[in-house]
């Protein structure tokens, strides 16, 4: 039986200013509970249920805090209306400042508000091997548990800053900035160079107009239908899997 | 003010049971309901917003039933927790047998249960130019509200049909059938014939495999990083946008 304090403070941390007191947020369901605990992310407590306990207690369990409770006390205690594995309470990584790797592509995300959109464009970089993806302030948090849940335990792959995009940019000038603009050059025409960020702003808004104005090519996907646009999250992908052709895939 | 009898109607098209027995189905938002008004579906009546009626009643809603009624009304007879526009009630198209087209690609479903999934594909499809969307008998049904909303209005361009996929890819030994498999040859390698079925299996379970055995080719999307998968509607526009390369663009 979890105890009102703990309680409390769990159920807190679907709330970002309550994460940002504490410096912890919260991992839910069996695969991104595996993953998080595989991962260098300091894992503060454990509450799961008896059989996920017994299946972990020795290898993923063994060097962590664990209280064993019902089912029922897990969906109370989190965010997801499931869940008959568990919830970790994790320590945040402190934020440090985005410095680009010496060859390579970062993506830069502009007002991405959507937490599903959010989780999934770090899934989808992290199958694409992009280790940093640097968001706009006034995109979404990343430790909000919808986008721990739909990144499917790559949060813990891929690192996640909050920047302001035109600094980044202007930090660095001899890289490349492509933005994904509906207007762009296309994608199956275009040949990326060895290293850049790569720009995708929001749905609705696009990207920002003075980041927009720092970019050093617009870039787009070709379109043969009747839709208006795509999704961010997939329009991302697509942009990456062009990126991509010709290198060589990681063995599996 | 919705009577008794309507509000009970509309409510009840958010359940498949109701939609087949009574032939409609509900189209909920600004952006689905201009693309539903302006498309070959049969319209039989909308409740709107007066801001809504204002703007369009001398074009989408001119030959139209309407009935303006308060936004909490709407909200309260859909599936939308915001609506300010209308909710249109539409008929069902007949179900019809699926015929390929003479060239081009078409899209076989295999068990995408997520509605939110089979709206996105519908989008996707739309952007690529696919006119033909085939699902197993198992999908998820495409008249269901968040399969609407999720295809931003492209359901009423790509054309859905449910049929066992296996029938269908042995009606037509001539058209080659290249299904999405984690152990296939990668996208990036593979040249798309000019004619063919792209079958994508569910996430969690992949294509089935009476259908795998009918497949003429396997293919994947490279991988090069931590991520164990991609979510389907993600797959779906990376296999598209590899199988389009090098066709002339849509002008816009």
């Amino acid at each position: 039986m979890v105890s009102k304090k703990d309680g409390a403070f769990v159920r807190g941390l679907a709330v970002k200013k309550n994460r940002l007191e504490s410096g912890a947020f919260l991992v839910e369901g069996e695969k991104c509970l595996l993953e998080v605990l595989e991962s260098d992310f300091e894992v503060k407590k454990v509450f799961c249920t008896t059989t996920f306990f017994e299946d972990y207690k020795n290898d993923h369990l063994a060097s962590v805090e664990v209280e064993v409770v019902r089912q029922e006390e897990l969906e109370k205690l989190g965010t997801l209306t499931s869940n008959n594995a568990g919830i970790a309470v994790v320590k945040m990584k402190t934020a440090t400042r985005f410095v680009p790797p010496q060859q390579g592509w970062s993506l830069l995300l502009d007002r991405v508000n959507d937490p599903g959109n959010l989780g999934t464009i770090l899934r989808i970089a992290d199958w694409y091997g992009i280790a940093d993806v640097v968001c706009s302030e006034n995109t979404v948090d990343v430790y909000n548990p919808k986008v721990i849940a739909a990144s499917k335990g790559s949060f813990t792959r891929v690192r996640v800053y909050y920047e302001t995009l035109g600094d980044v940019i202007q930090r660095y000038p001899e890289i490349q900035a492509v933005g994904a603009e509906l207007d762009g050059m296309s994608v199956h025409e275009y040949t990326f160079p060895a290293r850049g960020f790569l720009v995708m702003g929001s749905e609705s808004h696009g990207i920002d107009p003075l980041v927009r104005s720092q970019l050093t090519q617009k870039i787009s996907i070709p379109s043969f239908g009747g839709a208006e646009s795509l999704n961010v999250a997939i329009a991302t992908a697509v942009l990456l899997d062009n990126l991509n052709r010709g290198r060589v895939e990681r063995s599996r």
